[in-house]
């Protein structure tokens, strides 16, 4: 099993010296969010996952949750490790004082979720569907759904889901089939089957609340007419204790290339008894609600399977002996030298950690930006970060997630044909890190709401919130001599980016099959340029940094920087290229020739 | 589990259109081999494996091949079908008819392998193995050895393994420690631990035949000192039946990502009797044999990977519903469209299909090269042939495998939640390709093996062999104006081709390090200019055949040419920036700094 410690550097260094949390005090509610309390919080995350929840990752695998008789058992370890979780006060880091949370900024519980899913994703999946949940109640429910159900949620007895796929409808829920009939008291009878249910049903919780989107009798077709409810597994009593179990029940979980331990369940609601969240028909906004949330937390996922992946990769690098470099013996006194000596090796090691440090920077700037949204006392501000977070969400859910997979499958590379053999734990990773770019909207559905949704938004004001910036950044460093070597290459990049946007936004009013035929390309050309801009960022504050105690980091920090912006950042000119053919050869095969 | 029919149009397509495989028939022993019996031969090789092997490929994957008290007892049905496999001569297709070979090209066997790794993987690694061995016996074993061994490997009987690595040796195998000792009667004693032999222990043939590496007394340090032996799991008596059983057990098989019904067994060799195959301390040269020959094996692989995924996709793609197309409803009676109406699945479905052919044409290619190498009359156009064939066998190992991973995650991807699901097959088809990047040599060696060997060889021999005929290949197809849509794009990829292999010539002839540096991006880049090639060279037969009885078939050759000149050639751009750039950023950074 590979060995983890939580990057707590170079977390910080994206917190405090990229991103200045320390404005963040500044916030209602936030005062006591100190960089130095946030440190403390970090260094707790730290030690809970790497000794609670890495060393149930390899068991958590190879025994999987099971189900017998409907109930379903998580893996040895689990239990008594979420009871500490939640007693840490882990999963209610950003929840609402209110109602029990600690009320810290979603920014360090961005920061505490890489560490957990680097950790464990399986058992991640676990609080993340609880706050899931809790977002989707405390912006939608009723105050009297809010005050009973969501100090449950915080304290961790309770635990949540989101039920929308059903075996005929995924990505497409307008084909939802699940019924809701209104009851005299004022509830609901729920009907239906309901798939692909994480943390479905599960020995975690006393209880579980499942958030379902099913059709009222009088509910038009397609995605207007859904609505959202709240099921719990077994009805509350008023004083919050357990009474009769409701008509939900676990008839399968699913067999899966990976997150064995977390259950994929077939939830059957057969006259279940729920309450309305939200407004009539209205259940797709409110899902949205989850939905985005949980787009940024699947990212994360990715942030933090690549952040392990290297490390196990580094770790294995540096002891295993194999081959000489060419450039002669590096360790003569030894059968043959380290294989980080290999450029092959280098290149591999290099293109995860770059890509991961970028990605770090990106997912901790919208948390941020998350947390600006929803608490500046400036609407015009909170405005201007929900643009932004808008915007980034599918670029953070889309190359989080590909970097996932892609940093597990080099560093698995790196292990050459041990990374193979399941205890050595590097191809977990990449089984658990596949699934990241399918749920929650598979990648392919992000570019389509990057292209279709963001881009077009007022007249590309989303848009904007990122473009000027970068324009601005751009212009200030270029007369940085120091600079060049990094902004000339951003500015390349960023310029093909705006020359795309052009190209993809007119051809997307005429013809919104040949923007949809780009949208994959445009998204990652996007990506490319993000990525770009936050190197950048970082490499000045790198350079000022250079000679002080802690030089080798941010020699470290130069060395990442310059890796990406020349030896990744070029890719982004097929992308360039392949949007600028417009949907061309896309449409030239009729669907009965393949 | 997808249902799968070997794509038998295709394959007579390149052979009979594209490579002409009747002028195959002029060399000795092929006379027969004609464009008639070849098509038989294919079509029994897709009954046997759609019926046979098809069945046999989830239940292998769930189920494994297990070991208990050193028995290693093979999946249900993968005895019977070996047998099967065996008797219909399918082991043997291009062995010596002197030993009981089928005497057919090898041409023909590659598009036979195509077939069973699509059908089943596990299965292919048997008969693989074996004509590892037979190979490396039937080019450097004594007479006496191959008289008696060889007829047994070409019926089935026996099996044959590649005993190479060991725990502290991989890819280095100048550090092997097993040990050969010379006895009085010509035998040597093994002694030594072997690991990751695929097909190591196993119940479908009476004995092994392990081809293992080892030291003799006097053997120098590395890769200079290293013999070749065979080593029976029975010793034989000289009738051919079986006597004691050798030194030799299987002592552990590994737990895998995938390919779990081929058993990758940990092998003890505790003074086991053994034969010299070839002289003394050339065993590296023998192995070469072998090794080369699996390297394209291992690319066929992939090939087959990678068109059963484009089949499992596209047959869901027709058939699932879900959303409209973003120009209108195409099956305005269905509740949803089939989602082959959306850009980003065709773009996913083009680029295996696109890729795919050319693969196999690639393939093919080279299995007819290798042909004419072994059997032309001419040693002029021997060497000429053996020239290509090593100069391609690292791009077919690395760009096919690599593709086969691709694909499958592609595929995966087509089928959304769907395919992270076990039960539905897809998923086993990335856990089982994963392997093929890593095996007979890595990727990242393959590219060591173009740039390090074959690139610099005699003045660069090997290069001319494909820059002459693609040179003269763009020159007279520049002068057909229908041609230039497809001679175009070619031309320009094949331009920077020429550039970059002059500018890593010549960086490798000053620095090694920085010629290694490139080597992943160079073959990268060659891969992309030879698939280009191909698919100029094939457009070029489908624009004659546009109108015929089959003019639909040709149509869909165009289509699929032009997206991958027009969608995925492209790519090219970043490998040849990156090479540009030379070693920089990747020597950047101390290794106590990763």
């Amino acid at each position: 099993m590979p060995a983890y410690k939580a990057p707590l550097r170079d977390i910080r260094f994206v917190l405090h010296e990229l991103l200045d949390d320390s404005k963040l005090t500044v916030l209602p509610g936030y005062a006591e969010a100190t960089p130095e309390l946030v440190d403390s919080v970090l260094d707790a995350a730290a030690s809970f996952c790497e000794e609670q929840l890495v060393p149930l990752n390899r068991p958590g695998d190879e025994i999987g949750s099971q189900l017998a008789n409907g109930v379903v058992t998580t893996p040895p370890g689990f239990k008594e490790a979420y009871k500490a979780f939640a007693e840490g006060g882990w999963i209610s880091l950003a929840s609402d004082p209110e109602y029990g949370g600690q009320g810290l900024p979603k920014l360090v519980s961005f920061a505490v979720e890489e560490i957990i899913c680097s950790a464990n994703l399986s058992f991640g999946m676990f609080p993340g569907l609880s706050n899931g949940a809790y977002n989707a109640l405390a912006l939608h429910g009723s105050d009297e759904l809010k005050s009973f159900y969501l100090p449950k949620l915080t304290t961790g007895e309770w635990s949540g889901t989101m039920c929308l796929t059903e075996p005929q409808c995924g990505t497409d829920l307008g084909l939802v089939r699940t019924k809701a009939e209104p009851q005299s008291d004022g509830s609901f009878k729920i009907t239906g089957n309901k798939i692909f249910i994480s943390a479905g049903e599960h020995d975690l919780t006393d209880n579980i609340l499942h958030l379902v989107l099913a059709r009222l009798p009088d509910a038009p077709a397609g995605t207007r007419g859904i609505s959202l409810f709240l099921v719990p597994k077994f009805m509350p009593k008023p004083d919050g204790s357990l009474g009769p179990r409701n008509a939900v029940s676990c008839i399968a979980i699913e067999k899966k290339m990976g997150i064995h331990a977390s259950p994929t369940c077939q939830i059957a609601f057969d006259g279940a008894t729920g309450w309305l969240v939200g407004r009539p028909h209205k259940g797709m906004s409110a899902m949205f609600t989850m939905m985005n949330a949980a787009r940024l937390g699947v990212g994360v996922q990715g942030l933090g399977i690549a952040e392990a992946a290297y490390q196990g990769a580094r770790d294995y690098a540096k002891q295993r002996l194999q081959g000489r470099a060419p450039q002669g013996a590096q360790a003569p006194d030894k059968p043959a030298d380290p294989i980080i000596v290999h450029s092959d090796i280098r290149r591999m090691l290099l293109t995860i950690r770059s890509k991961t440090e970028a990605a770090r920077a990106l997912a901790l700037w919208v948390g941020q930006e998350l947390d600006i949204s929803l608490k500046h006392p400036d609407p015009a501000a909170r405005a201007a970060a929900d643009d932004l977070v808008a915007l980034l969400t599918p670029i953070v859910k889309a190359a989080l997630t590909d970097l996932g997979f892609e940093a597990a499958n080099l560093g698995m590379q790196v292990w050459g044909g041990h990374g193979y053999i399941r205890d050595n734990g590097m191809e977990q990773f990449s089984r658990d890190a596949r699934i990241t770019q399918i749920y929650e909207g598979t990648n392919g559905i992000q570019a389509l709401d990057l292209v279709g949704r963001k881009l077009g938004l007022s007249m590309g004001r989303l848009l904007r919130r990122f473009f000027h910036p970068v324009g601005a950044f751009i212009e200030t460093s270029m007369a940085e001599p120091a600079m060049g070597e990094f902004v000339l290459p951003l500015a390349k990049c960023f310029a093909r980016l705006q020359q795309a946007t052009a190209f993809v936004a007119e051809t997307g009013m005429k013809d919104p099959e040949a923007a949809a035929a780009v949208a994959p390309d445009y998204l990652k050309l996007f990506s490319y340029a993000v990525f770009a801009y936050l190197w950048a960022r970082m490499a000045k504050i790198a350079l000022a940094k250079q000679s002080g105690e802690e030089a080798e980091f941010y020699k470290a920090k130069l060395a990442c920087a310059r890796f990406y912006l020349e030896r990744i950042l070029p890719e982004h000119s097929a992308n360039f290229a392949i949007i600028m053919t417009g949907k061309g050869a896309l449409a030239g095969m009729p669907a009965e020739a393949f």
